[in-house]
């Protein structure tokens, strides 16, 4: 999976132009402007890079002359020490890109690291872990990567994709029967349809419309094991609400198909990594 | 202080664009398109607000009928089940740009939360606290308007607005005193010069050299303390690197002017807060 | 459902820049900048209305003194004569305009007019008529919607939001099972997976591989009866390739769940539409 | 010609947004990153290319390793069976394109073959054939360009570049005479005046004016000889409106100067070609 | 002649992003966000006033509470310490707004000054005044706007709505005659053609060949009162090249049709207009 | 010191959209395609070159064919008849941007060429020249870049980056005591404040108020010699308003630090430079 180009060009150039607007002034009259730089990437502290790709782009949007060889890729686990990339290029678009380049690969790597910790707390079953639409505006597509990255599989991307039937939407279509049979008249037929369900009531309702996904929302582990036996193999489990480590692995070995966490995306702690620039 | 219309209704396109798509699928075929709702957005934790103003556009970018009395304002501090805004619009409407607005306002109050944590810390000193250049791509004037908000002071917005003279720049200089000399005879006069320093002997040259504020990178409390007293009434003084809560209290009480904290903007944890729609 | 402002205001500025540029030279030096006058929005051929808001909402977004009153609405069928709307505004702004909103209003109405002809085919049947991604280059939601106000339901939006697996990825995959079953580990839960077949060897490996929509591509119409049969309720049934009116009425006798078009969007003729000015 | 890179590579951006969003879901976990694979178009049916350029520019902007053969040229008539262009590159760039490239390239070849079709029923006749305003919008310059290649020629591009005085410019100038005169003295010299004519006092009026271009709206091929011979060489004439293939053909005769045609860019039937990937 | 609002907000937005950027400094922590003032536009000079709705419109996006009563209107002969415009509006809006107005304001100003002196040195004369493709990146339509402002009449817009034939293009296309034969069969019947002569004999030849337009550069006022009295009605005249005061006078005598001069867009002096805030 | 590509892109992007739309039609149907030609930049009147880069990135954008060697470099200063660079490509692309790439041109070396004439005129003095906010909406970036190579230093970029207390500021504030300790405690510490002043008593509280920079705007030689006495090293020394070069050569000589001139931006004379292509 690679983010595709037009759409990671767009996010950058957006940062540069927030970053650098149109001087790096300790660059522009400090440094010879054909004076040429080595650097590299280093982990600080250990996780699952991402964004890689994306980091590299922002030098070679700027720097024609801009070569790259990487020692590690996204997905990788890394740890406190190790090299991630070595790049030469002009030693002004260096420093200039410096920290755009190092907030796109803190964050993503922070996404994928915070990832692939929830999924090894799902290790030995057969749960697996995803974000949600909790997204930070503007970096929808770039947390969805990584959150792959990290072991994690993404829920919907939009609205459009697919139909998540919460209270609201229930009360106004006239229960949940009639609303999930209302969608599949009328939604299109790629669409798949999720109701959220707060107890057993509403999840024999949810099973009895032929809801695909059913979302058990802030139910205690004891609840969810009971709807987990009730609904078996006639629709996806989604366990959410709460979601603390401890609860991973309870909620986990029950057999839940998927436990959505947003604080994957809503509440980020970057990586840390850094970039050395040998003058 | 607002931000300004045409940069708000900038971001809210690309994240409604980004969530929305062309159809919120669960509401289209299931809400009655004239349908009309009362709604509020309420504090699930304590925090200080941000971003309200930015949440209730998202709903009048969409729907001309929106009609909002807000109960709070930003950089109010809130408490858990504080009503914040009440308002009303098509159903439609209100469902399907929650997650927008939401993702917008848990965001920003999450960044001046964090950064009204950080200034109560400095409590009794004179010290400020700053933001960096570490902010989410897309997203930094909202989270230099967070900060603000939090009680907290701006740092530079981009490479071009100050200078910070970092090893490289002046190893490429030729020392502290001829970076700083050659910057102040070619950079705009509205630029302000920071070193950053990792010793006395740098924080020395940076004094001679006029530098208007001098960091301190990574120092020990002792040294910073000794870097204080030798600056005195010189430049402004910054310190950096590895900011704990234990650290603020010991740094604002040397007297340091400026505490600037990459955590603020990069490793922010959204606040938690709700919207009920009563329908 | 009403596609978002957001999205038809972007559309709108797009379309107005092409046509009018900088000036409408034959309005500009002619008509009175303050003169107002009265138009209407008439039906020149008999079908199924789409656009209005969009066509209307040129105007708006040119003249703030624009007022209209809708005698239709999208979805509604309309016969020739009919009007579909009145309004008012700026003489200039009528004129400038009426080209920009009448292509809208036209290409969105000879969509839905087609969609809604497709449908009436399958009348007495269960199938539904779906519009494919061979839409147009920047117009897809508008296409999309349009399916839907003339009966349709609609595909996937993009290649991200369902899975459609062609012979291409089946060969890389190792077969439809192997492949069904990577996808169901690694792509996300909400994402349907559709299988492309070609003969009845492939229909029986996309029922086991658990297919979620099989696409009965290029068959006999005896060979769909054969598939549709054999399917039964552990798949939707989409058939493709070669629909021609005849063919519809044929496929969705058998039971077929989807019958989807490429000419819906690829091929659309424009409906006959004017817009008169009363001076 | 050649449309201009610029121009292209947005509406690309434009479309590659629409169809891939942040994944091609069916190709990102099924196809090995590095694979790469030949392929070509082929044609499915007879007609005139257009848009070959643009269509191999899709894959271009997508990956950087992508190279091209082409067989054939915009403006070659091609037949059933022909290959168009032979090309390689990474398997998964090649199947997330497939889809835009292919909406471009068969439209714009939709175009280009309803134009020359239009042509080839003039031969013999000095008559040139054009397309109108009625363009779909966003799609203008990659249209007119197809009515180049299909032998057309272009109208005016928008409303700024020429003037055509309706009935409501001419009611509110006070008449042919006048309002002519208002714009000779006030449009830019380099805007030629059309005047829409509906019956032979018109056709006096507009001739008298000094107007560059007539046009014959709705006349009977009997009124357009009379108005023909009338004007002679003191304007060229167009004739619009219900343009049938037999019209055409009698309306060429007599020696109209240009028949615009609405359908060829409002109404399009999109060419069938064929994409093969060889994996 | 109104400049279309899709326009001149793209053109505004640009701009006060440019002047902004995320928060007046000066104003954001010194002016109490309800207070509100009245300010007015003031001529400092005499000129011609462009571009008054463009300066109302940046307030008028920023602050919805905005109000304007005109004094003047786009064209009117304005005279120092004439009140152009007088306004209310949030204090905030109206000082972080004021220099992106007034560079607009002045700019247009001084383009729409500088073509009334030239139009007025046409006095007595059938002579026009006309810009060229000479304009600022992204202020094209503004300044043509202007032009006509100042009494001028516009040139081409763009490369697509008239040929214009200089030396390179005859030379590759074999000669006056050759050229112009070949875009009168090709280029859209609605394309006026212009030649670029510098003697009598390239005149001839230009009028030979049908040439809508003959441009007469460089020449002197002799050669050109020769080459407009050989032209007479057989197409218009445009003199260009070394255009002084002087030589307006002149050539105008001699019966030119336009005279195109570059520094009335290239070479603009801002127009003298302050604004006034009455706190 | 170089411009960042993205920008430089962005603005040649939207000045080709605006003059070549999507056909140079005098081109299109005159040259061939494959035509490849030399051509060369060469300087009609002496200056100071700027815009190069920016120039040749005009041709690149459009043709992948295009190479340029450059004789003379941004900052250089030129004379009459001084080749500036030779380039070679297809003479289509040449032709279509030579406009462009003019206009971008003769406008940089305009903005270059006044400044370093203001420069020439503080010869022999420490004063240095700036411009203003005055500029062109949409290119600041270009005009600041061009004043550096012209030997000047740039003002704020924007209203962010730095404070100037005004009147209007200072009335609200509550004198310039207040305000400027306002601001110094609650604007970022990278912001410089400055204070407008019009006479000696507002001199003295600017000091006393501890300023960073004092505006003495539209005071005579001898009060700006008073304040600057008075001022001293306590804080820079701006002049502004009503600088003609008389006053350039007397305020410089009386030891300002900054002379800030509106004109060098808002009333630029392009430079004239030619373009010749050798087909």
């Amino acid at each position: 999976m690679k983010l595709p180009m037009f759409y990671v060009d767009d996010v950058i150039r957006r940062a540069l132009a927030e970053d650098i607007n149109y001087i790096d002034v300790s660059t522009a009259y400090v440094i010879d402007e054909d004076a040429v730089s080595e650097a590299y990437f280093i982990a600080k502290a250990p996780g699952v890079l991402c964004g890689l790709d994306v980091a590299l782009r922002v030098f070679e949007m700027t720097d024609p002359t801009f070569k790259a060889t990487v020692c590690k890729h996204d997905g990788d686990r890394i740890e406190k020490g190790d090299p991630i990339a070595e790049f030469s290029g002009r030693t002004a678009a260096l420093l200039g890109c410096e920290r755009t380049a190092l907030n796109l690969l803190q964050h993503m790597s922070g996404v994928a690291t915070a990832t692939a910790r929830a999924v090894a707390l799902t290790e030995g079953s057969k749960t697996t872990i995803a974000e949600t639409r909790k997204t930070l505006p503007g970096l929808r597509a770039l947390q969805k990567y990584a959150v792959v990255c990290g072991g994690g599989r993404n829920h919907r991307y939009n609205l459009s994709d697919a139909a998540m039937l919460k209270d609201n939407h229930i009360d106004a279509g006239g229960g949940i029967a009639k609303t999930v049979a209302l969608l599949r008249e009328r939604a299109g037929h790629t669409v798949k349809i999720e109701v959220e369900t707060r107890n057993m009531d509403e999840v024999r309702e949810a099973v009895e419309a032929g809801a695909d996904i059913i979302m058990l929302d802030n139910m205690t582990t004891e609840q969810m094991r009971e709807a987990v036996e009730f609904i078996g193999d006639s629709a996806l489990t989604e366990a959410s609400g709460n979601i603390t480590d401890e609860r991973i692995r309870e909620i986990s070995a029950i057999g839940v198909d998927i436990i959505s966490i947003g604080a994957l995306t809503h509440s980020v702690t970057a990586m840390d990594i850094s970039m050395r620039i040998k003058l």
